[in-house]
């Protein structure tokens, strides 16, 4: 189930099967630049956020087709010997581009450019969409939330409502954009993540009542926790909590009802006790909108689950991975082409591009310029592509810390419009440059 | 990325010390009832369809905390050392029974329902509602899509627009409920789903001119293979398909446009040349709806891809594990008493339940009934938990074609009324039955 020691097979047969016909008619060498982008922001949003980078790279060093690989490719007969054994010695050794992780992003800019052969490019694709677009929309999801709850710690509690593995890259890309913590364990084994949790109502259904459950739960793991308040009675729980912790006690989770009302009474319980640094906690079905609707009630902090997880209406964020340009030969200096498909309604733009954020004199972004050759940065522009892969090797992995304050500048940079959760126009435009001809 | 051998940290941090505190106050070795239920259909639908239970199971095998988890544990002060220690002899000893994957389910009814110490039961809780959650989202929206088909094939591929291991068990969840292929080879590799897959635009960009892209790949994959005709212009590319492969041609994709005025336009062209056997194949966008409003085209199968893949706007299935009776002490024998919270919205109905479907006299179900005691089934009665785990011992693994006929089975025996697309009531009423006091 959840065992993969090589990601070559999380891909669509058609890779492999246009990889033979491409090896069959000479064009596989052929040079060819891809790019991934996403033809519109999720929801009518303001801005995306491009996340995936990382996990990208570990899958580019992991995607090998080893025997066992190879020899279910023969058995089911997916693609011929000679693609077989050229893929025995699959390395990607080409160079590849792509925006920051954590960085915010618009409709049509590329956030990933994958120059190579085409045979090694084209096996990339179902991969690279896979991670980017789960990554990327939980991203766009996740940093709403952290704008709507103005500097309150938002905790991500979603694993148990999505795949059991998006769940570890679910709470990454929320940390990311600047969630606290995450419930998830293997997130913080894995990518360093700091979790929390203490308990649910079954703990407190357990024992013979309440107050011995959360005195249970106060001996083990200290005053400091925080008690689930909402299995029976909300306010007679808190004043049991209180009882037994005193204003030591370190928050209470209403998980139920009216979480704006309920929280000002509890707060007014808490104080007439003295309890003044006891916080609370609100759970429960909360998305931007209600974290946002939240914000004149005393709240301390947010747990977020389902929304995150499903990326609040839009669980997957659009992206593609186009072919844009091509040499005319496998010939080492046969120049690229731009080559773009014509079908109706999903039309691309052939050609590399180069995308650069414009800046105005306050340090605010005015707007994404995306250029048909590489420009000469003015002192106001942000050239957006970061070199990842260099001849085959991986150049662009760092620690998730710096994808997490690469996205905090991010936000800092985007017109206060950024901010506004309704529908609406992208924050920024996108503008595309064509080089003037002299 | 993708490297996983223990599924125990696929877990919510809570589990963990949920189980610390019960090891403190001795609550640990209480005997326990967990159920899984939905509080709801998706989004007003006439039926859910259970999947994941064989990935459950799989998951169940690997729940082991080996030394790295541990270490984790303790250097992560996630838990004590004594609950560390607890951990490192985990094994569940417990009993659990289910729906068989594949069967239809309804609100309120138990799909699992786990047996054994508290301890052991809790930690499961993750990790079971992760994978039943993701899974059975994904059945729901295919059954639909292969009932709106009608009997014309549909292939799967949406792998590229989620997680790269959601995709895994998104193909698996599909060929459950009648998909007849998918994109993923990592779902043909190891649940031996039928794969499928032909070439994409970047294979007709790549290539000089249509004609020479058409010819490699039919020279490649013989003429039974599938072109997409929509790079450029669709008629033109039909009739270079034919002028190359003539009557052979196996099929053609359309994957933009009037898929309906398109495709008839296609097959008028194709028989006017004879053409009869090849078939049209479309993609792009489909969901239910779609699907279904193309029934009078002249279509002879539909990819579906991005709606698949979210669950068509229910990427989860809001289904909940929760504690309905314990023991009151941690002696063998001790009877079990029902448990209930009372948070405001949430309510969950204590004590065990035994679910049992009625039909009436031509097979056709007409209630779900879930009983508060073990009932006797009457002749038109089919109890629907299966036993998965005795004891410790996985015994109700089975083959992917069982859950694939099971589910054939379930649709036969719905009402007429869960074919509808439109939102509605359930197809059919959840009863509760109570044992009657004589």
């Amino acid at each position: 189930m959840t065992d993969q020691s090589s990601s070559a097979l999380l891909t669509d047969r058609y890779e492999l099967t246009m990889l033979e016909g491409a090896l069959h008619s000479g064009a596989a060498q052929r040079r060819t630049v891809f790019e991934m982008f996403a033809r519109r922001l999720p929801e009518s949003r303001r801005y995306g956020v491009v996340a995936g980078t990382g996990r990208f790279l570990e899958a580019l060093a992991d995607f090998r087709f080893d025997t066992a690989v190879l020899d279910y490719l023969s058995d089911a007969a997916v693609v011929d010997d000679r693609t077989v054994e050229w893929l025995a010695d699959y390395r990607f050794t080409g160079d590849i581009w792509g925006y920051g992780e954590g960085e915010s992003y618009f409709a049509g800019s590329p956030i990933l450019v994958v120059e190579g052969g085409f045979a090694e490019a084209v096996v990339l694709e179902t991969v690279a969409l896979s991670i980017y677009n789960h990554d990327s929309a939980i991203a766009s999801a996740a940093s709403r939330m952290v704008r709507a709850a103005g500097g309150r710690p938002l905790i991500e509690m979603g694993s148990r409502r999505t795949h059991e593995m998006a769940a570890v890259a679910a709470a990454r890309a929320a940390y990311i954009c600047g969630f606290a913590t995450s419930s998830n364990l293997e997130a913080g084994r894995r990518y360093g993540v700091p979790t929390a949790g203490t308990s649910a109502h079954s703990f407190t259904l357990l024992h013979d009542n309440e107050r011995s459950a959360f005195a249970a739960q106060l001996e083990a793991l200290g005053n400091g926790t925080t008690l689930l308040v909402d299995t029976y009675d909300v306010m007679r729980a808190v004043k049991t909590g209180i009882d037994l912790a005193g204003g030591e006690l370190g928050a209470v989770r209403i998980d139920s009802g009216d979480l704006g009302v309920l929280a000002s009474r509890v707060r007014a319980l808490l104080d007439g006790y003295g309890a003044t640094d006891t916080r609370i906690v609100v759970t429960g079905d909360l998305d931007e909108h209600s974290i946002q609707a939240l914000a004149i009630a005393p709240v301390d902090g947010y747990g977020v689950g389902t929304s995150l997880v499903t990326g609040s209406g839009s669980p997957t964020a659009s992206l593609v991975y186009k072919l844009v340009a091509r040499s005319q030969s496998g010939e080492p200096g046969s120049p690229l082409s731009p080559v773009a498909k014509r079908s109706v309604g999903k039309p691309s733009k052939g050609g590399r591009k180069w995308p650069m954020r414009r800046l105005d004199g306050d340090g605010t972004a005015t707007a994404e310029l995306v250029y048909d050759h590489e420009p000469e940065p003015g002192p106001l522009d942000r050239p957006l592509l970061r070199k990842l892969v260099s001849r085959g090797e991986i150049v662009g992995a760092e620690p998730l810390s710096a994808a997490r304050d690469r996205h905090e500048r991010a936000m800092s940079e985007l017109p206060v419009t950024a901010q506004q959760m309704s529908r609406g126009e992208p924050a920024l435009p996108t503008r595309f440059e064509q080089r003037v001809s002299v």
